[in-house]
């Protein structure tokens, strides 16, 4: 099953029942492939545009990144439900006998180590995808300049929702080097990003009030 | 045309393009009834178990108002698209006698007070989620509280989003005491949403840790 095939309504209506997936992690996919698009409607904006033949070429490049983005991250939203199944199936396993226990350890260990990987790439595109949105706030059409800063905003929703869902596989993971590598790792990716975000959102709020 | 019946996939492809809606304002209410929806998924992953006894009653309330909002903002990615249309028309308008100056200038100015609706409305109801979201982390399942976190993260971004949106139309408006009193309005609940979105989701991130 496929959940980006989903009608919005839809997808809305499964994120709110109590069903596992989607949850917050896909619906960070979901919010970090709109902030992406935006950065596309942007360029799509400001292409051909007499006005801006100056940065046309730049659009163009840029438009070549937030297009990939937005569909590479997109596709995060069925990933995540797919590695949320290894997770529910290792919950579900007999822990009764010492050898079961061991089992189930490690089978869990293996499935918690997963299904960190997915929210870890949503923080990855995300935080890369704001690069672009910062070129879209400064140089893009500012008849369309607001979408860049509502992308940076859904780009930082999106580093912020994908670190939550780390964190909660992290936390369980027994082996504690690991676990402690990855938040380090996303921690970074999250400073950076959140920055950035904050960066790109005033700079539009500046472009619109002058 | 209804974009909320659009999959979620179509969406972003639409988002993406040059076509004028969805925009930001659109994406920003879809942001926000995924905000919304992530309060209800909590609620629903609350409800009905043992040691969450004592505060199921005010889950099911929290529940009542987080699903009616989900529904009330999602009907805005609609409505938003809507109230373009006089906007592209008033823009359409000739302006070369002094009547037809002063027609276009009257029509604009009309559209633009309308066009500024939806975003508002985004900020006061991506607002008002923020105050369900918050029961939801402080008294949700500890299994599904990061997703009230994310929902915080995602009703600041919605309330960012609609922000840069009711600009854009407050910064073309001729009537500058109606356009300084709409940011003046808007300004309160993203200095008080976006402080309360930042506590829930430090909240979520401490509850995690313990």
């Amino acid at each position: 099953m496929s959940f980006i095939e989903l009608s919005c309504q839809r997808f809305v209506d499964e994120l709110g029942s109590k069903a596992p997936v989607p949850g917050g992690g896909g619906a960070s996919a979901m919010v970090g492939a709109l902030a992406a698009a935006l950065g596309s409607m942007v360029c799509n904006l400001t292409i051909g545009k007499k006005a801006y033949r100056d940065v046309e070429e730049e659009m163009k490049k840029v438009l070549e990144h937030t297009s990939a983005l937005q569909n590479e991250i997109l596709l995060l939203v069925d990933r995540d439900a797919e590695d949320f199944k290894p997770l529910a199936a290792a919950y579900g396993l007999k822990a009764e006998t010492p050898e079961e226990k061991e089992n189930k350890a490690r089978v869990m260990e293996e499935a918690l180590k997963t299904a960190s990987g997915v929210p870890l790439k949503i923080v990855e595109l995300a935080h890369a995808s704001l690069e672009y949105l910062e070129v879209c706030a400064d140089k893009g059409s500012k008849l369309a300049v607001s979408d860049a800063g509502v992308g940076a905003a859904f780009a930082k929703a999106a580093i912020l929702g994908g670190k939550l869902n780390v964190m909660i596989n992290a936390n369980m993971m027994k082996d504690r080097p690991f676990a402690e590598q990855l938040m380090a790792k996303t921690n970074r990716l999250v400073e950076d990003g959140c920055g950035r975000a904050d960066r790109v959102y005033e700079k539009v709020v500046k472009r619109l009030s002058a």
